[in-house]
């Protein structure tokens, strides 16, 4: 069973607390961390641009990745939202045994 | 020299520090990062729950990441604690061998 | 394509932000989050210390690492900065592909 975290950002804490509801709601991940307070810095139009952004972090199985990311673009207000997946290699075995048991089957909608 | 890091919840900022030292008193990493004001959503006897936590990120060798865990789950307060570990693949190559040279040999209590 | 993380810390939000813009102005990322109220502990001469520190997370192109890393440590107030990459295996495709557009060639300086 192969578990990852997937990192995204929202507009605020607001927007990231209703991402993660939503995808543990549809059991599409185990858990959500959300910090609020990032400061996030880009390249607009030529142009730096900072904004206030909160961070949402997921942990799921892999093979529910894409279904989750998918569903996170969806309700996200960005059109094109960041949300990077980094492999989980280890950890606490009850742990990554516990994501499984709170995630859904593949394809459960 | 392999290096990971670990991801680590807490029930609040004063136990993330705990573990951190406990985990950098014993060589178990070469340092901790917390953060604060971290909100969780998972799911508790069916209904969602969120909770105010912190995060701590350490930073150690791959070998010793199994005792490392092992460790934070006798220390923490939750029966089943998020530890997660995520693979480092490089990075400041005078940092990676600070974190070898700050952390102990395998089996060191 | 590769992306990956690059995990840098610190010490201070000002300092971090500085890093930042530097990073993306001379697309060696394509953004970067920063969060500010972290704590690090470490082993100093033998003692364990803590300092209040800010985290500063980039996203770029895995064959761009090296040289944001180096450019990181140059432009750094520590001798030995926490630089750790860490290795990005999906997400969402257009996110990934803005990466690759909002980041130079290699040894664009």
């Amino acid at each position: 069973m192969s578990v990852c975290l997937l990192y995204v950002t929202a507009a605020s804490r607001d927007e990231a607390l209703a991402l993660g509801r939503a995808l543990v709601e549809a059991r599409l991940a185990a858990c959500a961390n959300v910090l609020d307070g990032m400061t996030s810095i880009y390249r607009w139009q030529g142009e730096l641009r900072e904004d206030a952004e909160a961070v949402l972090i997921l942990k799921t199985r892999s093979e529910l990745a894409e279904a989750a990311t998918a569903r996170l673009c969806e309700l996200h207000s960005y059109e094109c939202p960041c949300v990077v997946r980094l492999p989980i290699e280890g950890g606490n075995p009850d742990f990554l045994a516990w994501i499984a048991a709170e995630t859904g089957p593949v394809n459960q909608g």
